[in-house]
């Protein structure tokens, strides 16, 4: 990373500020113009979140390493790619950009500023999608470092994308995003009490993908 | 750019013109036959409006820049990267440009030449949205120019697609094409009197976003 | 061009006929699912047409350039980067590869061989939007290959996923696949008696921009 | 291929694993969000199946080829480009990470972990559809591998994304996908007993791509 770390704190700001506002912000719209079928409604948000993703990490990758998610930051600190105290900061506004994010959201869409979920998304089912979806994220993200580091952007946004429709949980994958998407009762919301296990399955998820994917992807000494 | 002045303002037009025919164009189409499911007739919106954006900028961007859009040259005009007067220029062909792709969307669909649209678009949240939007487009070109410039195409079409679903004024970013939006009464519409306060929030959006970006993405002299 | 002609014959024909079968193909499994609402028809149209092209040119463009369409042939040929009678056997295999790929489609989908459509499309609306549709394809084709060849088959897909909203005809752009579609009586197809204005204006579009986009390209001589 | 067998199984394991999962679950969600439109539902199956499949041929391709197909493999095979003893390694894991991806798929959703499906595909219009599906499917592989071998991630997904449109059979291609869905009482489902058609029609596909494009694709002596 070249830049200082205030830029690279920036850049992690505004990544996860305007991922969550796409996140949130997609599902108002989407929930607002489908009509109630739930099915067109996550065809909008799924579009605007895999795209905003790949932007997001286009443009402030080369600043940050473009993480906007804790997950993804603990995969780093494993691998020994940034510090324990930058990783801290790095976490701490991803979490600050992801509740802007929300608000912004809300702003404009008419919303309250902040508002408890009451979406319910707990059970074996959902925890079993947040460890499937942060596994295969950490491992698209691994993976392509290693062979073809310039399709990360592409590959996370396509990972995601396939996420919120193959996972039951719609693969939140970000403990970032599970908190900040905790405070709005909308379309994308997740209630309060099932953030912690969320979180936990993320990252679980996390650790084990770095180590099963740092295992795959060595250095081969022979065939 | 290498190109002659003629065949720059050639490039803005065709592409301006491209880009209001689709978005006009597509959203008539989607419309018309989506059955009074706006989110439906969005997903046409959106699809159309992402993929012609990153094909003009393709062919276009080599001539001209491919900006199609006041508040990108303005962004330009301040970054000292087009004179003065040439901005001046790309801007008339521009905004010529948008009517004229306005008007062929209409012929193609059978519409009047030009209607004032009745579609109200206006309050803090779409202003908001405005902000947002113009901010993250400039964003997108910047950052995208600075590490990785051919994947510009593809990174503007990404984030206005976003844009279309996570911002409640569906992401015009662009006062050439608020301009042009507001000479048609179909689903893509403006009224003319909500069009000045979005192109102020567009180019209070855009010289935000030059400023912030240029701090963000200098050439680091130390870690 | 590297290959033998009867090997760029090959690659015309099989191209050209996995795009009927995914044009016919995907219509019909669109509306037969889509349950009257035809925009959500025309999105699966859109998307596997738009996906098709660009394996198509990604996989048959190195052998015989990927055309598919006499009206891109008839582009090269202007340009003389085909002879005469290779552009002949080109525009024939296209042909006869279109109907045999609609065959497939009526044979997938459990449909007579041939049936002559009953779909009307005619009007200043429709032929507008073809010469529109040809002229934009070509702009493409031109302007790509000029400054990112390698983009060529992402961008021809995109195109034309947009022309099909944004074009009151849906972009046919191409005689070969205008003759095909007047042999189905299904979502996409035309009544043989509208056929052959859609061709004059493809092969008008294919002509204008051929002569505008070779202005518009030149190497400069000066600023 | 550079990795020792363990992993490049390990690989061709966890890619197939999260196939299946994205095949059954995103066909488990679109069916259970459409509310009976299965339009919409399969836009949401094939823009979730496409998208998976970019990606995990991104991430395990550079491991172990990433093929989770017996059918590409045989074409590998036929070309001698894999052993015959690796190759049954390859078809062996497949088929294991294929019902594992099922079983997955089921604990997300809250499905007993296996049912026999009750989804007939049968007659002359799927077997020529799988025929035309796998045919394709490695006349992509083999094609971008000649010529642009960075783009096959994207090529895979782009071509099967058109499958599942313009096929009737919607475009299984895959031996190891076909054996899973028979254990799936979903939207994705296939009859065990409609199974051993699909297979044979997708083998002969596979046969008949390779000698084909073999021809088609050979450097040339002369024009």
């Amino acid at each position: 990373m070249q830049a200082t770390l205030p830029r690279r704190l920036t850049a992690e700001f505004l990544g996860t500020l305007f991922l969550l506002s796409t996140v949130v912000g997609s599902g108002i719209m989407g929930e607002a113009l489908a009509g109630g079928n739930d099915a067109i409604a996550l065809l909008g948000n799924t579009l605007a979140t895999g795209a905003i993703l790949a932007v997001l990490i286009l443009i402030y990758g080369p600043v940050s390493g473009g993480h906007f998610n804790p997950a993804v930051t603990l995969g780093f600190l494993i691998r020994r790619e940034i510090t324990p105290s930058a990783s801290f900061a790095y976490v701490s506004v991803q979490i600050a950009g992801g509740l802007c994010g929300v608000w912004l959201a809300h702003v404009m869409f008419g919303e309250p500023a902040f508002t408890a979920s009451l979406n319910a998304r707990t059970g074996i089912g959902v925890w079993v999608g947040e460890f499937m979806a942060t596994f295969g994220l950490l491992a698209t993200i691994l993976g392509c470092l290693r062979y073809c580091a310039a399709a990360v952007p592409y590959a996370v946004g396509l990972f995601i994308s396939a996420g919120y429709w193959f996972t039951s949980s719609t693969s939140f994958a970000n403990p970032a995003v599970t908190i900040a998407r905790s405070f709005t009762d909308t379309f994308s919301g997740i209630r309060p009490e099932d953030a912690p296990l969320f979180i936990l399955m993320q990252l679980i998820g996390a650790v084990v993908a770095t180590v099963v994917m740092g295992w795959l992807l060595q250095k081969s000494s022979n065939k």
